[in-house]
């Protein structure tokens, strides 16, 4: 997708709140169609519970009355950040590429949920060897910068049609607690926990540079797109748009956990319709996940203690969504199966 | 898997007990591989959660210490009910026939969940023409009955590597309602849902039958397995048996929803021990699902809002299992990828 022309004011953030205003809403005909169907299926109504929701939010949001998911993809945004200065996380930064390297093998956990689940995998490098700046001194991006990684997000997911968004990056549940501090305010250590495994002197430090970000930034509350700028990350900022264009080209999305939840964050901040085409796959172990997932109006699909990130949450949910969408194509109707209905 | 021989007392229920006393425990060298292999695996230590305790699972109650999933096997056991004369349920005696035809076309939500997840189906037939009695006026079974079918469902599972175990049967969450009041007392009311949709005055039918029934049968407490021959039915002793002789047979068992988990509660009350080769898949939405997994010491796996039976939660529950294994299974060690460890 193209970003659109040059809006009258020149800057680059207004670009995105022009798209931002026109999302469209969901396909209530093909809601209908699909609320229609289930009422006729063999089975007590609602007894489906979650799996009819599902099947509806696909209707919804891909604009077809007999969803189908023939194409996921999960999409990983990949970057590097300055703040692992501060001694913020459990592994060297050398890990980032690294891991780039063990996903083009074969050999992370996501690569295997893809296979077990057949969904396509994408890996966007946003500059790993780069680390944007140190958020405690200086700004992450720049707005052309942090615009222009938007629309990277944007024109990453061609071709899907569900949408597994993940990341991976040494330090960014610091950079996602930044974000959420930034835009609900409370205490730095309401967002912090202990990422991929840091001690109680670790989440000190986290919580710290979390604090001296943000203050740096003008403090909680502001704009939430200057939010993501000042204190995010590359591969949030990508998320965001990966977001975006899924909901302009009508692709359902899957959040999977803490650090996707920042870039839905932010977007949800500019415009609380701005998730509607969303679900959130699963509930982190980061503790501070399930506040975030409250804020934003989320009630995730699961909740099975994991913290890995790398959309491996979305990967699992992406199965649940393809067995609501086979149970709903599939079953015969009381009139075809010759079953009683309720009496 | 054959009945032992005939027991010195002669009586039926004391080859139950005798085998409830072979139970093996689980294999704990199986379980010692699988965490040291995990912990070389690329990714932060605990961080995928519950997928690391169900590959810990598969390995304690297959004995397999690289283990796997490759026969997984839907267990339906259908019956029709007496108790359905007391107005228990919103469908017709007449859609138990139908559902077994409609399991026998494909039609019905399981058959599409085994096709999306690879899963073999059985049904078993237990006379579904032929309803037990009335629960309210007469026992269930006697005893012979009862530990024939109990033996029925050990014989059941031939060749599954997991077993997820359903049910169908009009009436049957009101069995299971009795059984469980005879087990844990309080009051009937504490028991009693919608199940497959009855209104508040059909509750109220659903609670004074369970009450009456178990009075009839001498009050909550006594012997499990007389609870389950009195106030029971055919296709819950059959699940009975069916996870006895998994556990004799090292197969995990995935439980599904309210009417499995009385079965399951019938063994527990037996032996607290007898269920540590079970996970729950599913809390049903029936309401005193969540209590009773609570008695029987299991967190489920999913949450999804269903309630219908078949086995459907545990199907889903399946598809979690194997992306479980295929991550354990699959993944690079830190040393294959060259990936940097923890610092």
């Amino acid at each position: 997708m193209a970003m659109p022309p040059p809006n009258p004011s020149g800057l680059p953030f207004d670009d995105i709140r022009d798209l931002i205003a026109r999302m469209p809403g969901p396909d209530e005909a093909a809601v209908a169609a699909v609320r229609a169907r289930d009422a006729e299926l063999t089975k007590p109504a609602g007894s489906l519970g979650r799996l009819e929701q599902i099947v509806e939010w696909v209707a919804a949001w891909s604009g077809n009355s007999t969803p189908r998911v023939d194409r996921p993809l999960v999409a990983i945004f990949a970057t590097a950040h300055g703040v692992t200065k501060q001694g913020v996380s459990a592994f060297p930064d050398s890990v980032n590429r690294q891991m780039l390297e063990n996903f083009a093998a074969g050999g992370a956990a996501i690569n295997q949920l893809c296979v077990a689940n057949d969904i396509g995998l994408k890996v966007f490098d946003l500059a790993i060897d780069v680390p944007t700046p140190d958020i405690t001194a200086e700004d992450a991006m720049d707005e052309q910068a942090c615009a222009a990684t938007i629309a990277f997000g944007m024109e990453a997911i061609v071709g899907a049609d569900l949408l597994c968004l993940g990341e991976m990056g040494i330090g960014n549940t610091t950079i996602a607690a930044a974000i959420h501090y930034g835009l609900y305010g409370g205490e730095a250590t309401d967002w912090v926990g202990p990422g991929t495994g840091v001690d109680v002197e670790g989440i000190k430090r986290k919580a710290d540079a979390v604090s001296r970000a943000v203050t740096r930034a003008g403090g909680p509350g502001g704009d939430p797109l200057e939010i993501l700028r000042k204190v995010g990350g590359r591969e949030i900022a990508a998320i965001a748009g990966a977001i975006l264009a899924a909901r302009l080209q009508r692709v359902p999305v899957l959040l999977d956990g803490y650090v996707v939840t920042a870039a839905a964050a932010v977007l949800h901040a500019l415009d609380p319709t701005a998730l509607d085409h969303c679900l959130a796959a699963h509930r982190s172990a980061e503790p501070a996940h399930g506040r975030v997932l409250e804020r934003i109006g989320k009630r995730p699909l699961l909740d099975l203690g994991m913290r890995l990130g790398e959309a491996s949450g979305a990967a699992l949910a992406c199965g649940i969504v393809r067995n609501a969408l086979a149970v709903h194509q599939g079953m015969a109707t009381f009139e075809q199966a010759a079953v009683s209905k309720k009496s």
